[in-house]
């Protein structure tokens, strides 16, 4: 069965950042081709990321530097998806995140707040931080947090990213987070709104089976796994048994996508 | 029906010493004379206290300040709990701690540690030491903490204690810490085994209806809820039904203790 062409037809695509278009600082062979390639044909793209150590303007000006042809409104982040949420309720935010993050959020009055997010803020998540935050949800403020992830490699080793901070945070108060990011749906949603397209009617392309591509069709959106990355053989067992499928990388993905389309 | 007259005779006694003994900067009033009178008639007592802010010898020393006759060795704490569990296996501790705690481990080995344990540090938890103990626990080493509190309350307001931050490491790793501390069984028969005394005879004195009294309950003890410290009014809704029962101070504690005791 070929899940990626069956109908409804494919109108939208997501596509992870790291590990699937680039990785370190170089990006993935064949992965720039495959882009320009798909975007011919379809062009409602979005590149769909949880980092929330830069803004995204760093992190499209650093892909450029890469060689990538790619605009900022084409990336939607897990910091985007919490200003969307400070926005719409009105929201002031304690901003507990890396402070490369800290201009994504200048916009926003942070006197006065009256809600906490989270990201993975490094060494400058700090105990007098989190009580400052543990007091805030304790007056009732809600708890955003980009991400539940809860670790990252880094060149040193594993290091803790923020889900462990949104769990310890969420066991001091007794209250539950509100997760913005893969694998949340709401977050693919939002991306596909963007685009005008319909869960449905789209597929994201990622090298993690959890976030991006079990996160994916649990959202209602086909998945693709690729084998670059964070991918590890075996991966394949995790995959949703409907609606997903895995192949080698960007470009065959993009293939997989294109081959069975109406023309 | 009188609970704690009922047979087994009580031949030991746990007290909680924060809320019950003293409270801030004074002892309780009357705690003292009941004190002299309960170890009179039964000399098994042993403080019991979740306390990792400093060590047993300056918790004395500051108690005697006070006007309280009482000796180190009838201390036990959730750090001479995690002492004891370190001595048996023989491990060598990483310690996220308080500073002025880290005297009571000064004669482990803290090289190549090969175990965590977690306390109270306040501003002393930095990521970089929560990320060395995650390190930690992913190649294996076990996570100790000393407590599970969520929070205490201090002059400028609630902060958060160990149980935060154990959630944290714990959801990280994907471990579960050996909590060492009230509310733990263990630690209610640890102080009991130091007293050479079986559960069924002992009680415990406590303010906190759920780590002091539901605890000890839970361990096989019977419990006495006094209504000083950090007791609220309705707290008595969440005493077990059977071995437990509620008076107003420590005072009443010992008399409910000696009342219904065979001499």
């Amino acid at each position: 069965m070929n899940i990626i062409g069956a109908a409804p037809a494919i109108r939208g695509v997501l596509v992870d950042l790291a590990g699937v278009v680039y990785q370190g600082e170089a990006l993935l062979p064949g992965s720039m081709q495959a882009l320009s390639r798909l975007k011919e044909r379809i062009p409602r793209v979005r590149y769909l990321t949880n980092t929330t150590r830069s803004t995204r303007r760093s992190l499209v000006d650093r892909l450029r530097r890469l060689g990538l042809a790619i605009e900022e409104e084409e990336v939607f982040s897990a910091p985007q998806a919490a200003r969307q949420l400070l926005q719409q309720r009105g929201l002031r935010p304690f901003l507990l995140v890396h402070p490369d993050l800290l201009p994504e959020f200048g916009d926003f009055s942070t006197t006065n707040p009256n809600a906490v997010v989270l990201g993975d803020a490094g060494a400058a998540l700090t105990y007098e931080g989190l009580n400052r935050a543990f007091r805030l949800l304790m007056e009732g403020a809600p708890l955003i947090s980009m991400g539940r992830n809860r670790y990252f490699r880094e060149s040193s080793g594993l290091s803790l990213d923020a889900g462990p901070f949104a769990a310890a945070l969420e066991y001091a108060a007794g209250v539950r987070a509100e997760a913005v990011g893969k694998p949340d749906a709401e977050f693919f949603h939002r991306a596909l709104t963007d685009l005008d397209c319909p869960p449905a009617e789209a597929v994201m392309i990622g090298d993690d089976v959890h976030d991006d591509v079990c996160g994916a069709v649990g959202a209602g959106l086909r998945g693709i796994l690729v084998r670059t990355g964070k991918y590890r053989p075996g991966d394949e067992r995790h995959l949703p048994a409907a609606s997903a499928t895995a192949v080698d990388d960007l470009a065959a993905a993009v293939e997989e996508i294109l081959a069975n389309r109406p023309s």
